[in-house]
C-alpha cells in the first residue's frame, strides 16, 4: 500500500517537472526569438556606391533614434523575461488555464516588435507612442493575471511566503499604470511619454526593494 | 546477474529520457519559432513623411483582418502545442517511426504561416480559405496517426487508462472533420468558414469534458 | 579516501552532463531555426487586387517546384537532426575539438537555406545542382569527422558495440558519395540528378538494416 | 533539526538549478537564432530569366566576400559561445545583477549581424571596420564583466581553481585590446584590419596553452 502511494507520488512529480520544463522550454525560446530579431530589425542603410564615404556616417546617425527604440524594448522585454523566471521560480504546477494564461501573455512578448517598430518610424505621431505603451500595459496585465491564478490555485510551492505573493502584485501593478499615466502624457508631449518609457525600464532593472527583501528573506531561511 | 540487469535497466531510462528530452527541445524550438515569426510577419505600413499624420490611423486600421488571422493562428498553434505536451506527457518511449511522424508533424507546423500569410491577404478567394483549412485538417490527421502510433506500439507509459487513450482519439479527430466541413461550407459562404475557423479554437481552448474527466482521474489516482 | 574519489566523480558526471546538455540546447536551437526558416522562406504571392480571382490559382502552381525544393531540404536535415541525435545518444562526453567540429557541423546546417533557394529560384542550372549537392556532401563528411573523433578519443560510451560504430561509419560515408554521383550526373541530365535528392531522402527515412540490427541489439541487450 | 536543515539545502539546490538552466535555455536561444539568422542573411541574386545561364557565376562570385565575412562572424560567435558555455560551467548561482550582465551581453551578442552586414555591404570604408571591430570589443568587455562579477561574489564553484580564474579573465582581455588595436590600424590599412579579425578567431579556436593547462588540472583531480 505504501509501495504503491510511493509510486503515485514519484510519478506525479515527474509529470510535474516534465510539464513544467517544456513551458519553460516553449517561454524562453519565445523570448529568444523576440528579443534577437527586434535586434535583427535594423536594416543595413542602402547607399549607392559612389556616394558611400560621403553619405554613410550620416545614414548611421539616422538610424540612431531607431537603435533606441529597440533598445530599450530588448531591456523591457528583458524585465519581463526576468519577472517570469522569478515567478516560476515558485510556480511548481500547472493545468489547461494557467498554460493558456502563459500563452496569451507569450502573444503579447511576440507582438512587441510590431509597436517598436512602429514607433522607429513614426517617432513623432500621439498615436504610435500610445499603441506603444498600450501593448505594454496589456502584457502587463497578462502577467498579472498569471500571478493571481497561480497564487489562488495552488500553483506556487506552499512554503512561498504569502508577503512575497502581495509583493510581486504590487510590483507588477505599477507597470500597466506608468504605461497608461505615459498614454495620458502623450497627448500633451511626446517627449515626456518616451522619457517614461526609459524611466520604466531603469525602475525594473535596477535592484529595488522588492527584491533586497526578497533575496534577504531567503538568505536567512537558507543561512539558518 | 541481478547488479547487471540494474545497470542495464538504468541505462535504458536514462536513453530514453535523453532521447525525449531532444525530441522537446526540437519540437519546441519550432513552435516557438513559427508561433513568433507568425506575429513578426505584419509589416509596419510605408507611409510618405508628409502624410503620415493623416494616413497612419487609416492604414493601422487596414491591417486589422491580418491581425486577426495571425491572431487565429496563433492560438490554433497554441492548441496544437498542448496536444503535443499532453500526448508527451504519457509517451514515454520513441522510435526512429516515432521520430519521424514527429519530423512530419513538425513540418506541418512551420508550414502555418504560409497559409495564414494568404489568407491574410486574400481574405475572400474560396482558394485561400480551403488551403488554409486543408492545412490544419492535414496537421491534426498527422497528430493523430502519431497518437495511434505511439499508443499501438507500447510507446505510452504502462498504467496510461485506455479510456484516456480513446479521449484523445476522439478530441483529436474531430479537428478535421471541423476543417473539411469548412471546406464545404466556403463553396457557399466564406464568411461562415472563417467563423468556424475561430469556433474551432474556441471549443479546444476551453476546458472540456475530455479534459475535465482526465484531471479528475488524475486527481483521484493522486489522492487515494 | 573513498569518499574524496565519490566527491570529484560525482563532480565529473554533473559536469559532463551540463556541457551536452547546453551542446545540444544549441545544436536543437539551430536545426529547429534552419527547418522552420526554410518553409518560411516561401513568399505568399504579390497579385493586383483586380487580377486575384483568375491569377491566384495559376501563381500556386508556379510555387509547387520551389515547395518541393523546400519540403526535400527540410527532410534531408531531418535525416540529419536524427543521425546527430542518435550519434550523442553514445557520446558521453565532449572537448574542445568535439565542441568546434560541431560548431562546424551547425555552420553546414544553417548554410543549407541559401542552396536550397537557389536551387528552387534556378532550378534548371547545372551550377544550382551542383552548388546543393556539395553543400550536403559537405555537411554529411563534417558529421563523418565528428563521429571519427568522438569515437577514436573515448567521447562514447564504453559499451558502445564496435559493429554499431562501424555501421555508422559506413551509413554516414554513402551520403557524400551519392551526392557526388548527382553531380557527376548533373553534366548530362538535371533531372536524374534531382531524382537521386529525393531518393537519398527516402533511403535515409526508411528503417534500413543498419537501424534494425541496431534496434535489435539494444532489444536483446535490454531483455536479457 | 538536522532534517529541516536537508530540505532547505535540498530546495536551495533544486532553485538553484532550475534558475541556471532557464539562464542556459534563454542564452543559447539568442545564440542559435543570432547564429543561424546571420548565415541566413545572404540573399539569393536575383537575375532576370534570360539572363541565367550567363550572369549567375559571376553573380555568385560577387557574394563571396559577403560569405568570408559572416563566416568570420558565425566563428567568432562560435567562440564566445564556447566561452559562455566554459564560464558557466563553474558558476553555479546567480542573482539579479548576473541576469541582467547575461542580459547585456546576449543584447551585444545578438547586436553582431547589423555590425556584419555592415561590414559586408561595405567593406573598404573605415567606418564599418571600425564599428564592426567596436562592437567585439564591447561584447569581450561585457563578458569579462560578468565573469569579474561571478567570481567576486561567490557565484563560482567553490573549489574553483584561483589559476583557472585568472587565466579566464587574461583570455578574455586580449580580445577587447585585439579589436582596439585593429580599430588603430584601421587608419592605415583596411586589409590588415580585417587580417586581425581572422588572426583572433583563430587565435581563440585553435586549443591554447590556457585550455591544455585547464584541462590538464582537471584532468589530475579525476585520475587522483
Amino acid at each position: 500500500m505504501a509501495n504503491e502511494n510511493q509510486i503515485v507520488t514519484k510519478e506525479k512529480e515527474a509529470s510535474a517537472a516534465h510539464g513544467n520544463e517544456r513551458l519553460f522550454a516553449f517561454s524562453d525560446g519565445v523570448f529568444a526569438i523576440t528579443i534577437t530579431l527586434l535586434v535583427l530589425e535594423i536594416k543595413v542603410p542602402e547607399i549607392a556606391e559612389e556616394l558611400v564615404a560621403t553619405e554613410l556616417p550620416q545614414a548611421l546617425l539616422h538610424l540612431v533614434p531607431e537603435f533606441v527604440s529597440h533598445i530599450i524594448s530588448f531591456f523591457v522585454l528583458g524585465v519581463f523575461w526576468v519577472a517570469h523566471h522569478n515567478m516560476f521560480g515558485h510556480i511548481k504546477k500547472h493545468d489547461h488555464v494557467l498554460l493558456w494564461l502563459n500563452i496569451i501573455f507569450l502573444l503579447c512578448v511576440a507582438s512587441i516588435p510590431f509597436p517598436t517598430g512602429l514607433l522607429g518610424k513614426y517617432p513623432n505621431e500621439q498615436i504610435t507612442v500610445a499603441i506603444y505603451a498600450g501593448m505594454w500595459a496589456i502584457t502587463a496585465v497578462v502577467l498579472e493575471l498569471l500571478w493571481w491564478y497561480a497564487t489562488t490555485h495552488g500553483m506556487v510551492d506552499q512554503d512561498t511566503d504569502p508577503d512575497f505573493i502581495t509583493f510581486v502584485h504590487r510590483h507588477i501593478r505599477k507597470a500597466p499604470i506608468f504605461y497608461l499615466i505615459s498614454i495620458g502624457v502623450s497627448f500633451f508631449s511626446l517627449t515626456i511619454s518616451k522619457f517614461i518609457f526609459i524611466a520604466v525600464a531603469i525602475f525594473y532593472i535596477l535592484p529595488n526593494p522588492l527584491e533586497r527583501k526578497h533575496y534577504k528573506t531567503l538568505a536567512r531561511r537558507f543561512n539558518q
